[in-house]
């Protein structure tokens, strides 16, 4: 990608290995995981071409095309590579599924696994996990979603998407909260009984959530109250009057700028410390790296602070991995980067997961009464079978140490990128953050339009940042 | 169920078909749909035994199993039948996953088509429906979802579960209002953009949605505010502020009561009117019928009534679905029942559905730029596969017939059970509805705890009701 931004407007599609200076050979040493894959990108048609732009007027006639960015066959698309309906051959990064396809397309233990018996079971006989929950469900939870739950949280809430598991870690912290304040083994007041069904005060109470500025945690009712990333997600929906506190903005490079940015992070912090003062908060909610709101980093020691503070102060801290975990930054969590001393209260996933939820440790997280937090379906074992098979493909093949070589290895290309062009490449962030990378460069639209022309599908974060996503079987090569 | 329930103390687990007068002959013209099916529930321990008691000990350490209602093996199960990990046979009328398995437990149609390699691909490389459908989405929506669309509504939005089905056509609702009210093609103004961020009005409006007393619309913090059925459901969350009003509570039996229900559904128009003249409502939400708040009927011109105040209001009417839809009560969508004049602005949909989202016709009810109703997956297609072959599974078999005969079947037994026991059948309602049918009974929830012994798992709704919601392959047979 990084000398294929060097070379598009010169060599036309014609792919990166080709023009570096240490050839093909310098990545023999290291296999291909798909060994069928194609080898470049190829684009022979505009995108969308002539198949797609009918296929896409007769998808518009019944469902809104106008966020649509291709038209795929996903039948045909190996490993990394992305084939449309007119045969264009295209190498998202992430493009495709907004970063949610972590070991690439048709992996061969992905189709093992869905083709099994047990799958199809788990899709045919559907069952309602909280009432109903199959046989299968305790070990299949040990085994996957449990088997890489972060240090110090050995529960799971499952749930079904990115914002249903932020909305249900949300009513967990508020039913933590008010069981600390009523006491244990208090039980409801006639007042709140009667006064909830009004949706009033005190049995909905007035607590809050406090979020980042532009923070992205979904796009439901809760959790749109703490998405603060553009206006267009949040316009015209009603929402709660909730707090908010600014997310450091660092200086590039770091090392130019360790005071500057210290204080940075310190005038954040403080600003927390007066919202919990101010308001009555039952979670802070943030995200390790700020993903739509820009590709945002902040320090390990403001995360740190975070936590020490929120301790302090009895409030819960929610950490919203939903597109920074399973792998892409190098760890499994990007939480981990942090060495905190106590973990998070709380960790939400999705996206790359394939299946959704809340991880937790502590046990009064668990409602005091059952049917507090509940619903039908409560998560999806075929998601969950799917996510164990991703795991297990992880494992076997060091996914994590392949994300973290192959972004060292982009993030070293793209600083000399940005030493050679630095007005093209600026602010470029993510070091020692695997693959999570970004950087801001002006006519960013402009670019990444070109870019898919060449068959190169990346995209935007915020309003000025180039964000890579690529799968965890990204290799040197496909740079 | 009739009969069981008639017979059940004096005959242990015998079936209803060996003890009804007409025996078992009588049902000897209607083939059973699943010929490998279990003649009757068997319970051979209790529920749980032992061997569950253990597994659901395993369960809670790690999930939380204080609404368990059994722990099952799927594979075993079939049809009607549902078996648990003691060997139990059990018919649950619905019991098992809130009335969401539609055409019975490994039914082989479902088997077929979730083993097939198009549903495979759907798993593996799951599509992002709104930057990356896949080429054979167009087709999939026209050949299943909206292949049983409601009249006059044409297009879908997708979505995973009911909680957000009905939170994003509540979305749809707040951006239709705006949009109507600052006139097409005007933009945001300046104090919209930068109040938003604050989740303040302008940008952030204080627009309601209106719901019904004892209503349930969801669990998420914009549907559990429209939500009304418990207190459990609701207290230590916050809430938005938003009006409702008394759905009518009808004296059964309905022959014997017309003035004052007549009147009583005046009153909750009346009040529904008077909620529209006091607050700012985009739109109005009902079910056809409240399934959670204890299956409150109302009548059809009840509903032709609220149709005509909110059109004439300007306020969308969205009629929730996602309990009633697709087949139980006789037609595909209960609403059908009411012959509206023009039909409803959204219909939510879920449960038996497999999938999940809201049917609308008006194009105005798209949003006037993209991103703005959006989110990662848009819905499964997966889930929309099998929909598919659930609807071809009713085709084939006429499985809305075979519930509104086998409901009308029920409803005749009831009624004589109704009239030999008038405390212990009270408000039998459901007449006419399909196998949507409930009654009230003292003592509830010792009878459904005794019925399960008996193999027999009903659930209830509301304080006091029974409610039978059994798939849409029960037979008189099972009855």
């Amino acid at each position: 990608m990084a000398s294929t931004l060097r070379h598009s407007s010169r060599l036309g599609i014609r792919t990166a290995r080709f023009v570096l200076p240490r050839g093909r050979n310098a990545y023999a040493t290291v296999a291909p995981f798909f060994s069928n894959e194609p080898i470049q990108p190829s684009v022979m048609t505009p995108i969308p071409g002539p198949v797609s732009r009918k296929a896409i007027e007769e998808l518009d006639s019944v469902f809104d095309t106008r966020s649509l960015n291709m038209i795929c066959d996903y039948k045909k698309s190996v490993g990394n590579y992305l084939v449309d309906m007119d045969g264009n051959v295209s190498l998202p990064i992430p493009g495709n599924t907004i970063a949610s396809i972590p070991v690439g397309y048709n992996n061969p233990r992905l189709i093992a696994a869905m083709s099994s018996k047990e799958a199809v079971d788990a899709l045919v006989n559907r069952p309602a996990l909280g009432g109903f929950p199959p046989a299968y469900w305790a070990s299949l939870l040990k085994t996957g979603i449990l088997a890489v739950a972060p240090k110090g949280l050995d529960q799971v809430f499952t749930a079904m998407a990115g914002s249903d598991a932020i909305e249900t870690s949300y009513k967990a912290a508020f039913i933590y909260r008010r069981r600390i304040e009523r006491g244990e083994g208090v039980d409801f007041t006639p007042q709140e009984i009667e006064s909830v069904m009004k949706n009033q005060a005190p049995g909905s109470p007035e607590l809050t959530i406090m979020s980042f500025k532009k923070a992205f945690h979904g796009r439901l009712f809760g959790s749109l109250s703490t998405t603060r990333s553009k206006p267009v997600h949040k316009l015209d929906i009603p929402s709660f009057d909730w707090p908010q506190a600014s997310f450091p903005r660092l200086e590039y490079p770091l090392e130019d700028n360790i005071e500057a940015n210290k204080k940075e992070e310190e005038r954040c912090l403080a600003e927390v410390e007066d919202r919990i003062c101010s308001w009555p908060i039952a979670a802070v909610v943030v995200e390790p790296i700020q993903s739509e709101g820009g590709d945002n980093h902040a320090s390990p020691a403001f995360f740190q602070g975070l936590r020490d503070l929120t301790k302090k102060k009895g409030v819960l801290l929610i950490v919203d991995e939903v597109q920074t975990g399973v792998g892409a930054t190098g760890k499994f969590w990007a939480h981990e980067h942090w060495n905190l001393e106590s973990p998070p209260d709380m960790v939400t996933f999705s996206k790359k997961a394939q299946t959704a939820g809340y991880y937790f440790g502590n046990p009064l997280l668990r409602p005091n009464l059952p049917y507090r937090q509940f619903n039908t379906w409560m998560g999806d074992p075929v998601r969950a079978i799917l996510f164990r098979a991703i795991i297990q493909e992880i494992a076997k093949h060091d996914l994590i140490k392949n994300t973290a070589e192959t972004g060292d290895y982009l993030y070293r290309e793209l600083e000399k990128l940005a030493s050679s062009f630095p007005e093209r490449v600026q602010n470029l962030r993510g070091k020692d953050r695997g693959t999570f990378i970004a950087f801001d460069t002006p006519e960013r639209d402009a670019l990444l339009k070109k870019m898919k022309t060449f068959g190169v599908n990346i995209g935007g974060s915020g309003e000025t940042a180039v964000r890579l996503r690529p799968m965890l079987v990204f290799q040197k090569h496909h740079g």
